[in-house]
């Protein structure tokens, strides 16, 4: 099949080269003009493309792909397909969606998870959208997931591509968090003399195997303390994104919360909350002396 | 009524200053010979009291308690009464119990809050023990207490009143929590423009008045953004044994052992959590080049 | 000062009350032609007003408050004001304040706490505007507010007061939820004989005394173990809007979000999770007999 | 190798068998006279033996692993080994070793992962104990644990088995509530068709393929919503005793206690905290009427 990525990033570049591998024709975009694109513009990428175009977008979240998705609505002729690949969010879709269809232009949103293994591995590939689309790139689909049944998904309406890769890396968030929390606890023990290997051994046989554990075998080789890295992890938006949509739907999710706020407290988030917690201790616990200064109770 | 107390520091110091202010007869001892001590050793204080003899311990729980009471219990006498007002845990009270029931010795254990504005505004306590022990020192303990109704309980039998305080204070630890999970976020927004003023403002006509939000009037009056205090806090026991007991008795407390967390964390012991969450993220994020050192999963 | 009232509820009724009690005059309106109304219209309220006029609406969030405001835009002159004294979202306010402002009038969002009880105690007042529209009417707002030196504070612009609100609501929830933790860590164990007995003798001299732990006598007199109140609560919006807000400015608010759950989950938030966990177990824990309907790992 | 078994339930029923068809020669024997046992008692398992012997001891955790490593303490010679394979908490192990140190016989703890998997999959061991006696026995270690490079590991001394295992566990639980979290979101909102497909989609390419993941597949393959499991999880020890033992540690661990406290409030513990809280909103939401018989605050 012929398709347009516009994007040509780590993710962007990768999936190109993993869709000629697989024997589709690609034409890419970037803005950047040091990047290996194919062409300077998005008219020339929407001039480059056969009639019905299939356009991937993979920028960035937000700003980029909203301009991206305005600026395509004004190019792409009635038929043509929009694909959005990036991290948006999932209430972003439903306004992309209708833009484009007021021209005619239909829509996907598609959550992409794999990292930079993605290009070896193939990628999971989460859709939102009319089934009828959804089957019209499926060509493409099937080349970028990986071998065997798994890793691709129609998962609902536009907006639902989103919404579960919202959740799965909120999923995510949430064994890294147990992992880090196993791994502590036996740092902190004299119990355990090499918590890193005792965890890598898991690796097979164990309920906790997982492809986080495999990359911790990775991670841990040269560094098994872990020393090399710092104590303190950014946030992405996702999982916050799940955080609040379960909220909203009045589902408990202690255990993702969890895993963002301790993300959040590692950037110094909770400092204000340690200062009350502190000061009060101070009030009541006898570092003040004046004891006419506060009206008794 | 006589009483002899043992540890002198600011608890025990003032609870004989209010104890005296009520008519009652102190004598008192602390290992500290520089301390306002009357007597010099245990054997002076125990001779220097009337039988039955009453003898309150306030010294710090663990190691220093476990011997005192042990030593106590080689000098007092069948019908004498030990008070441990000090903060052992619970657990530790029914050992204490047999000791000197071996000997005939009575024994309550009692939980003191109040801190320093105890000696002012009385002390809370809270009782554990047998009736008829803890009818006959009720004047010492109504002396401590608050004037007014509140203030003073049998909580239960030996252990209930260190049961009782372990409680109060976890409940305590999810107060302040709340409070400064309150203060941080208007901190940071810009919608409120001195969280401190508008939490002060709370003290009359809103749900949350407390005297804990009192003390915090106090606490920001020159510092209303706490910039004084260190974005740190130190736990006591007793939280951390509440935590473990609910545990036990299959009630979640999520809102106190997030508060225990806080405490943890801002001390350093999540540290070892995040590496773990950074070391993941890179090698699933594309930091990672050499794709062939892992297996494919 | 003269005033009008929309929404003669429960909230609304006893302002009125306490207004006309402190000498104001106020004009009020209700939907409901049941309601001690004294106007039937908003346009005849409005007629009745002296300019400039002073309205406070007093109905339910969302719909009924747009919808009352737009109104009022289309009715009031320029140098009259509004103040939204109902449970808003701060996020509301500013929308509210422009489309007035388009007609020169002016708004003030004003959170309320002190539910029942104020029309006795005085209510908690937090109001978001500019100084001058509070300083305009300041006289009404001391006469709502508790006597003393607290229960008033102006938090910031527009939005202010509404946000306060919501923090205060979010700290409630989680003094609420700590109080629980204790009463249910004390019912399961053997050591304390009467939780409400003993959590309400620290009313007195505690660290905890609070105006909750009031309450909580009251609501124990007859019933100490709460055998009356069904083990399930609902959730207003504030809470919840606090955790989003905390969650999008990076403050971690852990305490406040356990206490959210814990009433979603009584509610059957949490039933879907728990089906996962147990399917799981049950599949690696040998309730599964045939082994080869599932591909080995 | 040759080698005792006690205990031929699910577990160690199955480890005979993986033993048997890997060489090895086992005496198994079972309390119970309809199991599948060689002998009828401990002193027919000793004497069955060629010294130095093997014991491995896989029997319910607490009284029963205590009552038998006691006996066999009795029954045994130096030089023997006891193998603890059940899951007994760490702090037993050293009381045991102590136990049979005393004749001379050896011990190593070990915790064994992977339900009634393990048989084809092999299971994953983690062992605590001297390095002489881990290897001594390392034959039978090999037969059991998975094909490949992972699925042992001499953990750390006495205790560090089950301490390794203990973590592994809390690890699983976090997962599994992770995972829940996220069905449990998607169940709620419009935008996910079917969860169930979504979430196994990702067994391939995806950051969160893991083997619990592949088991959820075949939990959901006939009932996609999980309507057949009810929303209620018990516990086992482990969890517990992890998030116990990281509080002792200064470890904060809060998706793991919020994994453990799902199930607990799935099963009622958190009752009497929502009715405090439903207790303390009827008091001041307005649902009592006598407003004289609560003191003003």
């Amino acid at each position: 099949m012929q398709m347009g990525m516009i994007g040509l990033g780590r993710m962007g570049g990768n999936m190109v080269k993993r869709l000629r591998d697989g024997g589709h024709t690609v034409v890419g975009f970037d803005m950047n003009p040091d990047s290996a694109r194919d062409v300077d513009s998005l008219e020339a990428l929407v001039a480059a493309l056969d009639a019905p175009r299939v356009v991937w977008v993979m920028v960035p979240a937000g700003a980029a792909t909203d301009s991206t998705v305005e600026t395509l609505a004004g190019l792409l002729d009635a038929g043509d397909i929009v694909i959005d690949g990036g991290n948006s969010r999932y209430t972003d879709d439903e306004r992309h969606a209708e833009l484009l269809a007021a021209k005619g232009v239909k829509f996907l949103d598609c959550g992409v998870s794999g990292g930079v293994w993605g290009a070896e591995r193939g990628y999971a590939l989460m859709v939102g959208g009319e089934k009828e689309t959804f089957e019209a790139v499926r060509p493409l689909l099937e080349t970028l997931k990986p071998e065997g049944e798994y890793g691709l998904v129609l998962a609902g309406p536009v907006g639902g591509g989103h919404f579960a890769k919202m959740v799965h890396n909120g999923i995510e968030y949430g064994m890294m968090q147990a992992f880090g929390e196993g791994f502590a606890t036996m740092m902190r023990s004299e119990y355990v003399d090499d918590p890193a290997a005792t965890m890598v051994s898991w690796r097979s046989g164990s309920v906790v195997a997982s492809w986080l554990l495999d990359l911790f075998e990775n991670a841990t080789k040269d560094d098994p303390e872990l020393k090399n890295m710092p104590p303190v992890a950014n946030e992405s938006g996702e999982a916050k994104w799940m955080v609040e949509a379960a909220l909203g739907l009045g589902v408990p999710t202690p255990a993702t919360a969890a895993a963002l706020y301790a993300r959040q407290t590692s950037r110094g988030g909770a400092d204000d909350i340690l200062r009350v917690v502190t000061a009060m201790r101070a009030q009541f616990g006898g570092h003040i002396t004046k004891i006419d200064e506060i009206a008794t109770h």
